[in-house]
């Protein structure tokens, strides 16, 4: 058996660190040497987690107190709070350069340090490591990111509208001013952090859109989409909350080019992914459900006509937690430490 | 005490029908004196609604046999599936031409005959009696519902979307070309039929479009916007199932028209509802969560700004089964019988 | 009309204070003059309750400073947490002592006040207070309740424990010694403060025992079941939390004594309960669902025949949030008022 | 890479079927020939469970063409209706006979078969393969299991009964006449058959028992209670239904025997399982979740004393779809075909 990569879960105690540990786990390739959670370091990782219990972990340390060097990871996968990654990454490598870097926060992924600035509230710690970041959505910057030192990782919305939206935007296939994504999350994309509005009984049998006109996400879209169309791209772009864990569904509103018709679209879609191992198109006129991706590192994306004419909606799902968070993490490791890029992260949707 | 209107619930294994029994089971001015049920027929209430267990019910009837000269409704609400009211309506006023009818199905809805067997697949049976019906969206049509013999309740997706759009398409005030109304529902909006789609297992945690380009509402709203907008309007209109029992969002993208921005919007609504006992605007800027209104008739209506200059994003939520169907029903009986119109529908909301 | 009754809701921002207000505010003898919430305190009801935005509610104070004499409340509802209604009952009696008070806590529920420092970890704050309080369990104590001053509003867990097994024991109809309580609850039972372990993503799609062995109802079954038996019962009791927001189920298991079949057991219940408009018994055999009952006071109660010999199996069902806490408090309200036991509480079950 | 065994999957629309395919499909050792579903036979398996549709397999057939020596399967699971599977494993044999069998209906797990027909209201029609059957509880049968050509898998809720009670009856450590087992189902246990009851707005947000008394498991309980004890044991057994997909929760009331108390029960679970690999023990006093062991093979196993002298209370939570029928089902295969017992099946839970 080839040798493995010995990698760490910084922020561990959260959901998608939790997922990276549910993936790495099972992965024959890397072994797990380095957990951390700041608020629950000392404990074992099955007090925070009980499903990893039968398991044997390394105890959760804060990340203060290590010594990057001595723990010599292969690759560290950051999945903490906006704002902190930028710091740690520059201490880390300090130390330990050769550490390479998957980091699930926002931290990472505006190449204009201004634009983070703005959206986020705080000047960027580390400009002079924004500019190595490769933007990881793995399917259309995978040449990039099998170089990289440090990949920043798509949030879940963007991988959820970027993936059927980048190829006809390459294609000039879509008018660009007047593009609508309307997009529906579970709730384990609002994060662990025990807030009255994420109770179970707040959340139970409802529904409500958030952030209207005005979520962070946005500032992702704006630079890919934009990258990709060849000029200036702003979206409308609207968040909701569905009453599930897991999931997200994109329904995007768009019109077509120069005569495209839906039909059109669906085959550049078709074209564009035909050899994706995780984008899988649905036949024309069929959309997606969240449930039948849930576990999996999947996205389903579907097109149909609209009945207006030159309209189309296309339809995306994935899980947030696994294709739009961990499971892409895991495929952009794979990417960046030369495994095929499937390895360990080809578990079938869990439905029901 | 003024004297009760003598009312009957044709349909009332359904769950549209099981809220008109809720409600008018608690109604002063109401008296249930006939339920039917075709495939339940001989049937109690309480053996296909455990609810009303406690109360005391006429058994459920099959309508064929029914002597409506006899029983003597004030006005009967029809429950029943799309295609049959039309020739129980029209038979019943054979006989007892005084009964006053709230149809909840779709037979009357459309004013055009050839565009009701176009979207429901079978030529209209009652042709002579559509010309009668009013449409009721109490808001906008009291005057004639007032006055009106039939009724033809909206559905649940057209009072979500029209609530909002009616005053603005009639202030002229908005783009009508690029109006674009994505919705979401909980499942009793799908009825009460054993469908493996429907099943618990299929639904929960998870959420999904249908209906993609062609759902039979869009003939619903067709119509009415047209009418308000004083020319032909055709939007773009996605439903999506979520994994909730009750409630509709309504997440509606328009282009506010020679410079009316959304804050512009946001005031014609608030105007248009000032004095509406159950349509509520919230603040500028605040959009609504289905939650908060389940099981009332009430209907919460948001405005904000999108990003992208000149365009709104409105967010409606209302609770399907009542202002979507059987409180709006009430609503339209008190109107018809001279009722103070919130009677028996003042229901707070139920959260959590 | 008959004059109204002045009220107040002591905790108006947890789940049973936003009950008694949704009662409260259709309830046609009583009107809210007063509303606190501790850390929400000047902030408006809509800011904490969004679905009592349409209606018009003092703005929330905090307890401390309100001058309750001057308030002049004819009764107080107590929602506030344990421990802190002991002090503000004293307070409030020193300057307006024909306040009557209904206490949602467990403040005033144990006769024993060992048994209350035991049970809750520190020493009963108004030993002389809890002397006059009775226990508001209404089916059973009801002459009590309308001479009192301070009622003991039960326990949800309680409620639904006691309602079936109060008459058997009284009637010394089953063994005392082995009672086995398996309880069911939604999460509105655990309240609304921000914790981790009750996020939706930690509640949905699970099912937990929690408290096992050791929960605090146990003391007020304990006093109660005791009570009724003549003798000391101890019951062996489980509670465990359901994936939904209402609804308490309670599985018993119990043996009949000297001979006493399942079907004695059901006849002595259906007689105990034959005129009580909150107690419903199914026909033998048939067992209850919590959703039948969600919204409204009621309580349904089953019993079935175990298989094993002498065994039987009883269901009871309510909606912990109001038969449970808020119901159960205006019923004691109008016994204390002199109303008529069941003004403003007569909704019917909201299902589906 | 070793040989991969010819499996089949005779009732593949089910949702057991499902789950065996979603594990056999990332089955080092197995490859999937054949699929069968009688009512959808001809359409493809992504038509009735689209998270499949990204891989290849062959269409769903009827079984009464099948040519099963043509097949050549080393072995079929049969996950159809129970009263089906005898008559065809019988004729599968006829001319395959060295293909084995795992048996997911209750067709062959009572080795009495007039207890068979008694509960299952039909009288058996392979007694002669009855004999051979091996009741597939692997870790207290594997040592037949292995040398069984028809294995019967066990139900759901037998196996979270059995797995915590089997290792105390044996070591006679608990009182035989006072058992009792409330438990606790996800929807899925109930299968995939369209009926009104299991309609998500039937089951969403509310709680219920089911079968109390007469539970059609209740027979295969009793016979392997009895093995175990070696005296007939006869036990209370009540199961629910909670809101939720995935799961069964199972509080057990025991009394010790021969002044056994909690601990001691707790520790002969300790060693029965200290090298079982889908067997976890939690710390005394600790109770499991069902969410923590979504989507594995495990079954968690919690015991805490109860405050009644001598009792105890035994908690265990595992995933019905997984340990609870498919997961079991290919632990048993991987025993028969001489496989590692945890092949193909080591997935950690899915949670949240």
């Amino acid at each position: 058996m080839a040798k493995k990569a010995i990698v760490g879960v910084l922020g561990a105690s959260g959901y998608t660190g939790a997922e990276l540990v549910r993936l790495l786990l099972r992965h024959p390739r890397a072994e797990i040497a380095l957990l951390t959670a700041e608020r629950r370091a000392g404990l074992e990782l099955r007090e925070v987690f009980p499903q990893f219990a039968p398991y044997a972990f390394p105890k959760l340390l804060a990340v203060d107190g290590i010594d990057w060097e001595k723990v010599g990871l292969d690759l560290a996968f950051c999945a903490l709070p906006h704002g902190t990654t930028q710091t740690v990454i520059k201490k880390l490598w300090q130390t330990a350069p050769h550490t390479k870097i998957v980091d699930l926060s926002a931290d990472f992924r505006l190449k204009d340090i201004h634009a983070y600035a703005r959206w986020y509230g705080q000047p960027h710690q580390a400009p002079e490591l924004q500019s190595e970041a490769v933007y990881g959505l793995t399917e259309h910057h995978r040449r990039d990111i099998r170089k990289a030192r440090l990949v920043a990782n798509p949030g879940c919305y963007p991988t959820a509208a970027q993936l059927p939206l980048i190829p006809l935007l390459k294609a000039r296939a879509i008018e660009t001013d007047e593009i609508v994504i309307d997009a529906k999350s579970g709730m384990t994309g609002a994060g662990r952090a025990a807030k009255e509005s994420m109770l179970f009984s707040e959340v139970s049998e409802g529904f409500n859109a958030y952030g209207v006109g005005h979520h962070r996400h946005m500032a992702e879209l704006d630079q890919e989409f934009s990258l990709a169309a060849g000029r200036e791209v702003t979206v409308t772009f609207t968040p909701h909350l569905a009453p599930m864990n897991r999931g997200i569904l994109a329904t995007i509103y768009v019109r077509g080019r120069r005569g495209r018709n839906a039909q059109d679209l669906h085959g550049i879609l078709r074209d564009a992914y035909a050899k994706e191992p995780f984008v899988h198109m649905l036949p024309f006129g069929e959309t997606p459900q969240t449930r039948h991706v849930r576990g999996s590192n999947l996205t389903f994306i579907g097109v149909a006509a609209d009945r207006v004419a030159g309209r189309a909606i296309i339809v995306s799902a994935l899980d947030n937690l696994v294709k739009g968070a961990s499971g892409q993490a895991v495929q952009n490791m794979n990417a960046m430490l030369g495994f095929p890029e499937t390895t360990g992260i080809e578990q079938v949707g869990l439905f029901p």
